[in-house]
């Protein structure tokens, strides 16, 4: 028979299980923080009727939406039977559920959900087709305090702060502010007050000459004053609570669409300080507007200090009304996502991931085939006591056994010969530290977890 | 703009968050045992070539495959751009894992996978087409002991003992002393001793009689004797491992095949029992065969001993070669899969799933507006001593916050009001036991710590 070649299509970031260990326990961390503020577990499935997913989306998205058809029993495509797609993010899913299960969801709603996505994108390097999203979102019913706006720091906060891959900051913006303050410049349509927010958003990756120069230019036609304008309100920085308090009140009175998204920034602002986020970790960039339609007040991009080019490595925001395509139901939330596969890639890619250590935290040597049950009673009382731990069932070489071990990522290495037995102790390998030592048999188990414990809350 | 009902596809399990709860809880003790016992953690893309999955299937499954195509950059099917398929289950993608990836791989390699696959199946209760597996399996580079066959019953006791959904049993039979009977019977043709296995297969559901019959009749004209001594063979069952091994000497002397089955079954039982199963946990059940081709030795199937119309809810078994549709290399394995999807749905139908309880341990009432940052401080204090803590930030009646946490399963709601503050207390109500008690702020942590870890321990 001749052979298929084993291979993934491009696209997809399938990860060697040390490095599988580490991408897990980054989702770890993050699903334990999510809980932690009181969200909610909720999982969708990832094939959708193709009509409910792609209610409100236009044709860019559409055309990186996977189709998907059996050709079983549920019959082609085509003959009669609804076009099925697989989930391209997580918020139309959560917009459907929210909708479908309206009566049996207690208000606010406050969910987390971390599941892969999928997106018929080109395949291009730090692209992916399939990839995490990890996302919280807290739904109101008929309406949603602007405190909520300001919980969602604070489990960015949280979160980031565990994941310990650096220092980060929180940027906060408000897309009422912005609006309102293009509307004091004169720019009152909705549809170019949006087109000026997209320019906006090119401010990291064009320059600020660039967007300068095409806010004043002819497609916008707003003149070198107005742009000017524009660029000093988006060039606005914090760096502290009360420069940031400060530097929105330097804005001068506008009408009230700006003064709105102004009190509200104030206000986020101030909680976040009494949700216990450092003032040190978040900041006003009047720039940050987000590329989406949808969102309406709070927007939130998140960066490492020391890895700008990395780009946002958390963001979301306020919106208006989330399941308006399903619904008449009125359900204003606000949410943020991490792409987590994306993040890894680049975290790996920055040297900033330690793929170091395996989920096994004890290997147990074969000596003596003879003292097979030997072995296996004393793995067992390990795994009683909550230490990951493996027999190794085929002999072979102690040396051999020791080299499988370190490639491994295993720290504990176990051997049990007959001096052992007859002293009633075990020699430990650490080796991590290359040290060994002898522990009497009954005090191992707490020898290794007060090991264990040291270097999980070292990270 | 006309709504679109909010809905899913027929055959996918979609969970309200409290029982989402209850079925993350089961992932995460089926996982903790998985690592326990050294498996490594493994992900899959959903999406892989079809070319790649469907090298070894045959029609049946193929007509459950789901096919994916993208309208967007990676153009149409038929285009020249190679098919894509949805996972059908984990094996395939394993083995295509293990042969991309030999190089990297240590081996015995352990690695445990849960994900969810997809299948075209028709719609009908209990069926579904989107469902967990959580797999394990060792693999073997050129050869693998029976011992490992032996481990696969520990990890299995393991997870069910701590799933605690009542007693079980492990079934082990033996693929190799099946065959060999059947040959000393005179049914020597592999193709046939397939065909009496699958017939075999029957015997839960079809009842003994039927089995006997067709075995006796036209079909296979085994003729009435051996139709009756294949009955009395895969009737044997073992009530303790003294029984067992006396029940497989019992069967005589038969050809190579069978004693070599018979050898490795006896050792596997043995060695089970230095694994530490309890002999109440497994046994021998000679009418195990597993549908599945490919299984060439030890087969398993697991029991719950109060529920047996639920089926086997943990089934496995060794094969030969797990990759030679992609590798050269010989690659022999052992391995189990839970169908945690369909098992999890017929606990709740036989109501052995618990959902009172949220992951949500306590609720911060909000009993005066003014005192928000007081009730976010203590919020936080919560969290960082990993008790997960939601804030109510728009206040209300306390009656209708005190409903609120009743209804989503939040154990304890906390209320620090002005005579509370004054005093330096909290008021802790419990709403699991309807008691009420005030404690010394500075003792709140560590007598939650005491009531959830005790909760925790009684499941």
């Amino acid at each position: 028979m001749a052979l298929t070649p084993a291979r993934t299509m491009p696209g997809v970031l399938e990860l060697l299980p040390l490095d599988q260990i580490a991408f897990q326990r980054m989702l770890d961390v993050i699903r334990r923080n999510y809980e932690r503020f009181g969200f909610l577990a909720v999982e969708t499935p990832a094939i959708e009727y193709a009509d409910v997913l792609l209610t409100k989306t236009g044709g860019e998205t559409e055309r990186q939406v996977y189709f998907v058809q059996s050709t079983g029993a549920l019959g082609k495509a085509g003959e009669g039977t609804p076009e099925l797609a697989l989930r391209f993010d997580l918020t139309v899913p959560l917009a459907r559920y929210v909708a479908e299960h309206e009566r049996d969801l207690s208000f606010p709603f406050r969910r987390y959900q971390m599941q892969k996505v999928y997106r018929g994108e080109r395949a291009q390097r730090g692209r992916f087709r399939e990839f995490y999203q990890c996302d919280i979102d807290v739904i109101g019913k008929d309406s949603l305090s602007v405190r909520y706006d300001a919980e969602i720091p604070a489990v960015i906060y949280s979160v980031f702060r565990e994941l310990a891959i650096g220092p980060f900051t929180i940027q906060l913006n408000n897309r009422k502010l912005m609006r309102g303050y293009f509307e004091s410049l004169g720019i009152v349509d909705a549809e170019q007050q949006m087109l000026v927010l997209r320019e906006v958003d090119k401010l990291d990756k064009r320059g600020a000459d660039y967007v300068r120069d095409t806010l004043a230019g002819d497609a916008f036609g707003l003149g070198a004053e107005i742009a000017a304008k524009i660029l000093a309100f988006v060039q606005v920085r914090s760096t502290s609570l009360r420069d940031a308090l400060g530097k929105l009140d330097a804005l001068g009175a506008g009408p009230a669409t700006m003064e709105q998204g102004r009190d509200e920034l104030k206000e986020v602002l101030g909680l976040i300080h009494a949700f216990g986020v450092p003032e040190t970790h978040y900041a006003l960039n009047l720039s940050i507007a987000r590329g989406l339609d949808y969102y309406t007040g709070t927007v939130y991009e998140t960066t490492l200090n020391e890895h700008p080019q990395i780009g946002s490595i958390c963001s979301g925001g306020r919106y208006e009304n989330l399941a308006g395509q399903y619904t008449k139901s009125h359900l204003p939330g606000v949410g943020i996502s991490i792409g987590l596969t994306r993040l890894y890639w680049q975290l790996r890619d920055a040297g900033l991931i330690n793929t170091a250590t395996s989920t096994v935290d004890v290997l147990v040597t074969q000596m003596d085939e003879a003292q097979l049950p030997a072995y296996l009673a004393l793995a067992s009382e390990l795994r009683d006591a909550g230490i990951a731990t493996e027999v190794v069932l085929e002999g072979g070489k102690l040396g051999k056994q020791f080299k499988y071990a370190d490639r491994a990522g295993i720290r504990f290495v176990i051997v049990l010969g007959e001096d052992e037995m007859a002293k009633d102790i075990v020699t430990v390998k650490d080796l991590r530290r290359a040290d060994q030592f002898e522990v009497v048999r009954g005090e191992l188990i707490k020898t290794l977890r007060v090991e264990l414990e040291q270097a999980a809350a070292m990270g």
